[in-house]
């Protein structure tokens, strides 16, 4: 195993409270009110079986324990051997677990556990490209909150297993002053004012600038994180030349594999997309029988 | 509005009792134990807002109603004005809605709804893709079980939305045998007989095939649908002609832009596309305050 | 045990996604804010019982499984051991299961599980009773969607426990035209051509008619079932004459134990009825401790 | 409106809170993931109907503001203007409402509505039954726990409209003594003491019994009710003749329309049946659309 | 143990079937969307600590196995070991139990297993104050329906447990006439009548009364339980006199740990306080680590 | 209206989807199953009411549209007219609100609405009192997660609406190393270290510090919030002067309204307390109907 993985292994999983409610909805949603028609036909409640989940595709390997729960929710006593767990980086064709027991919960689990696996194994291998191309800068690569309706725990934690950061898990734990809310306070100090006098002492605040003068402005009232959005690399590194480390910046809008290395090079600390969340495509995972 | 439009917008809405559960879900994923802080330390109780909601890119649209009742569940006073609703193709630029009512619920329900509708949206114009790719062909493109956990009917939706066909809802709605069911079964035929003696009268039996002997074998013993799979394209026009309108023909496997439009042309009656529902990229869509 | 208990035996179980969350609430239902009051003054929390679940009455046996598990739900430990399952038929007298555990939940439980086995092995053998009545004919006796709310799933499971068929199980796994969506859609081709646009390649269309007329318009359009409702024993005759084999016929309205063995011999091929599940009296069963 | 009718009126409506997620969970079991498909594909968004809710039966109505909101659910909108409610007495062919609206909230919500109000109607028409044949006696009739899972509440609600009385609602609201309990205590007097100890000053005690010597020990320890559970005629006339007003008699066991009259000639206070709730078949209710 | 404990050790626990759902959601409260961020940086999956709940104050046990549940539902392997439990009376660093396994299950479920002991632990200890000023009377402490949304079944237990008795657990299991249902009704008579005809026989009836003329009317009606409310002592003692035995008299109102003594030295039977349930301080409980 | 109140009026009402589901499990675990017994036989459906909040006590009001909730839930056409909203300061018999409508509705939500508004007017009162008593000082009074389960978002709420602070509303929106985590991580630096490469960047770091050579190590790491638990005022006194504004300081333990005063003369910028979430007692208030 090599550093890298290692050090993503470090993701603690989420508590099987927060992830058991999904999957059983899930596990819901493809059972409907008959269950599985053709296992159940063919299949006996005795029968045992036991198959490979394999990569078809390579990439990194995030929430193999969460989809795994569909089969032990279909039967407690299906076995789970994992081989290569969250954080691996794997080769087409690699093993990730091999699960044994109720050949009907097997059957009747797999295309739950597929759609989840390979929805968390795509978000982990979008935000790994893009950690991988930002190497040797200072940038960290941030999710949003352009998430699946649903699945923001999960996905967040894919973010993280593939390198990248979390942002606000929701609108209730940070504050992020955006161009309406400053148009509703009248200005961007005054927004600044109202929400520092309304949150608590462990809330940070984040402000979202277009221009230097905007930042110029923020700067002076001292907040956490700055939002620099849509601008281009020129303006990045000026604005990282008049921060001066006054404040976290993060650099928005439009960031794909191509442009983010050179905008990793201009200086900013965070650079946050949408994109490895809301639009990473799957990962090709399969389950084969023995 | 052209006739295109005309067809789709007839696919019914969802029911709101199936959509509005998911809503409130998401909306609550959202607003956390303590509500959006940033907006309401700025924006006062009566505040009014009105705002537009804009493509960003062309596309097809689904999902309107269904994502903007994430305003009307914060505040049943907003309003929503449908500009382009479902079914209807637009450019880049086009409104969609004009929404008007509480400021704070239009900011804070904003993200949710976005989320929601770039989804579907972009399930629908992925579909819509596959679907003017194959025009002229007997081909219809079917969506699969292959979608984001919690989200199926949803999904499934903007694939009809997009000029796509619907497949199994579920493990109970049809019956689909596989060759995991057929090794446990112990053979194609016996499989067959096993689903046909447990169903009801009003329960489709398709059959998964990776072989022509294997075709010839599923289609004496008179199944609905026979799903070819990962065949060649000579594969499947050999398939064509052997079946001879005795089955529903389906082909699946690797199905992308690129191929789809030849695998059409071997007549099959149906593509069945995974990457539709799990991969399709998320359309930009914004809200625009006036 | 018999072939006809063999052959029932192998209806699938459930899943226990779906009945577990039934047997909860209708523990917390009689459990209420206080829970037992009579047992808990009584009986020692370490107390140990082991009763016997006998039949009162002759019946086939229906959900004996998910009935028992309100013991386990309220203990985990308490054992059940089945002696005559779901499918058995038994003489009154004769012992279901023998339970043993925690005499607080034996106490606490009986209630909930003798209300949920009573009613289930009450719907098995009245289906029991119409098929026995058919048997010899082509005729399945199918249940309807004229089930309790909240027990579709399971009154449906002991239908097919007692040797019936399936029917739809919602309004969405099969299209089902009934004389009001014909006059919605100006006639039956109309109707027919509707739902054949709409629905997906795996749904199949039923069709119900009143008259030989309407049969014959049907026929042509080439659906997969007809209902015929309500027709005399001679007009279900001259239907399965003009049928020939072109569609599956189902006929319905007023079956009961006393016409059901002459509706049979017309030839139709399914006889469905509501009695079953929305009347069938429950089966005497009870609950005795050693 | 006769005085029957008028006094059975009475009876108040459940809350809204408590019959409304039963309605919604039976829409969702109905509507599963895709809807209604055939009203979908054949009825237009605004179409309009009006339909007359209709018995097939002679009975007395109960739940029909519980099941049309089966309607309402579905659309806001839906009118339901009451023509015989709940305590009414009717003939077969009488209109029970009539209600208008969208023409898919009509036809998707019928079924779910019908099963509903049928299963009410028939509770409190058979409870009705066992009430008529006992008038001119002090005797009650009154219902039992022995209820569908998760109608408890609804059902002792039609047993009142059929002008029966209640029991306990569960374990919690009533103490119980039963020939377990008694077992468990080591005897009659200590199970009264045991559990007089635990309950509170609101909780009513009732012991069964089966010999009129328990049923003299039961008097002397002084409980409110004491159940006569499957005694002949002759002894229950001497317990009432024992027991002379010193605690509330309710005679049980076997109870059916042929015997309830002579045994409520015995003067016992109340008759308790599990018949009325358990077993009592669905009233024949029918929609017929304009 | 000394005799007092033993006897309130005997209240039996709650179902776990009522209190899961309260942890869970308590645990759910706490973990957000992200989970126990400190805990999952520093402490490792298979890290193993061991701690002991310990009073910090002295006070009456209440809810030990329903808080520790906190734990085993974050993980089911850890050991709960119980030294001093529910009715145990504990000096200032008594250890109630001592907690094992996953140390990340016991940093993480720690504040939610605290807030709900505390919380019960300061009911039984509240109650167990005011029992102990009323020794040697014939009035027991009642608690009333004065409690915290969503806790009403854990604090009455733990009311039980301090000694107390319960009263209604809610508006359903027994009909309390208060000042305005007597002017609704039009008099005091009128309203029990109402009742009386309208509640089964299994529900005791409770009737308010302000003064000594209400009581004797009331008394002429012969209800189970009359509440006097916020007479003075000497109106109490005159009521004692009056109602001789006929009815069981329930002092209310302003009732506190200074007054309680003589009030029940009126020779009340009950008397009731809403400060045990809803003004209890909570007892100071913690968790150390060895 | 005084400047006081002004203030803290402007605290943002939790959005109604957080509140509505709290409301509606209080009134179903207070209706049970057969609803308001003693309203439901006395008022008729049609029957109206009106009544007065009045607060019987004085203190600051918090909770009242949520509590009044209640009523609107029961029936939707209630009209709740606000007196002296949240974040009044009121007199003993100032009327906080006028309610009018259904009187079923009245009645029978009367006792949820005072339950949950007692307990949060107990807590904002219990807030300012601390709020008042550190007035002059740059101290803010901050609650803890010390909430009562289920209710942690509306206690919050309430100590905002008293002139408190929020801390923390979980385990995931700010980290916090206590000794524990300390302890696991061997050493301060090594849990700071560690929390701050797994935590994102808008997530602030407290660290809880014994004495003033921890204080030392921590403040040489950076962190935003320093916890000062249990230190004696001259150690406060000292510890701020050694800080000197580089880390938010927050004094932590048995703060009560007798010692908050001096500890707020100091010189720390926050003093939380457990007390006004887990013990403030609750206000009386009463609904007195006209």
């Amino acid at each position: 195993m090599n550093k890298a993985i290692a050090r993503e292994r470090r993701v603690a999983p989420l508590p099987s409270l927060l992830i058991e409610p999904i999957l059983r909805a899930a596990l819901l949603e493809d059972l409907g009110r008959a269950g599985d028609l053709t296992t159940d036909a063919i299949v006996g409640v005795e029968d045992r079986a036991k198959g490979r989940i394999v990569a078809r595709q390579a990439g990194r390997i995030a929430g193999l324990d969460a989809a795994t729960s569909a089969f032990t929710l279909l039967d407690a006593n299906v076995v789970v051997e994992v081989c290569n767990g969250d954080g691996s980086d794997v080769e087409a064709g690699a093993t990730l677990a091999i699960v044994s027991g109720s050949a009907r919960a097997l059957l009747t689990g797999e295309r739950t556990m597929l759609n989840l696996l390979g929805h968390l194994c795509g978000v982990a291998t979008a935000t790994r490209e893009l950690v991988t191309k930002v190497a040797g800068t200072r940038a960290r690569i941030a999710c949003t909150r352009k998430t699946t309706p649903g699945l923001r725990s999960l996905e967040k934690y894919a973010v993280r297993v593939g390198g990248g950061s979390s942002h606000r898990y929701g609108l209730d734990d940070a504050a992020l002053i955006k161009d309406n809310h400053v148009i509703a306070a009248g200005g961007l100090s005054r927004a600044i004012e109202l929400v520092r006098n309304s949150v608590g002492h462990l809330v940070k605040i984040e402000v979202e600038v277009d221009t230097l003068e905007q930042l110029q402005e923020v700067l002076a009232m001292g907040v956490d994180v700055i939002l620099l959005d849509n601008m281009s690399l020129d303006m990045l590194r000026e604005a990282v030349a008049i921060t001066a480390g006054r404040a976290v910046l993060e650099a928005s809008g439009s960031i794909s594999a191509k442009n983010v290395a050179e905008t990793a090079r201009t200086g900013v600390d965070l650079i946050s997309s949408g994109w490895i969340t809301h639009s990473a495509p799957s990962l090709d995972i399969g389950l084969d029988f023995d």
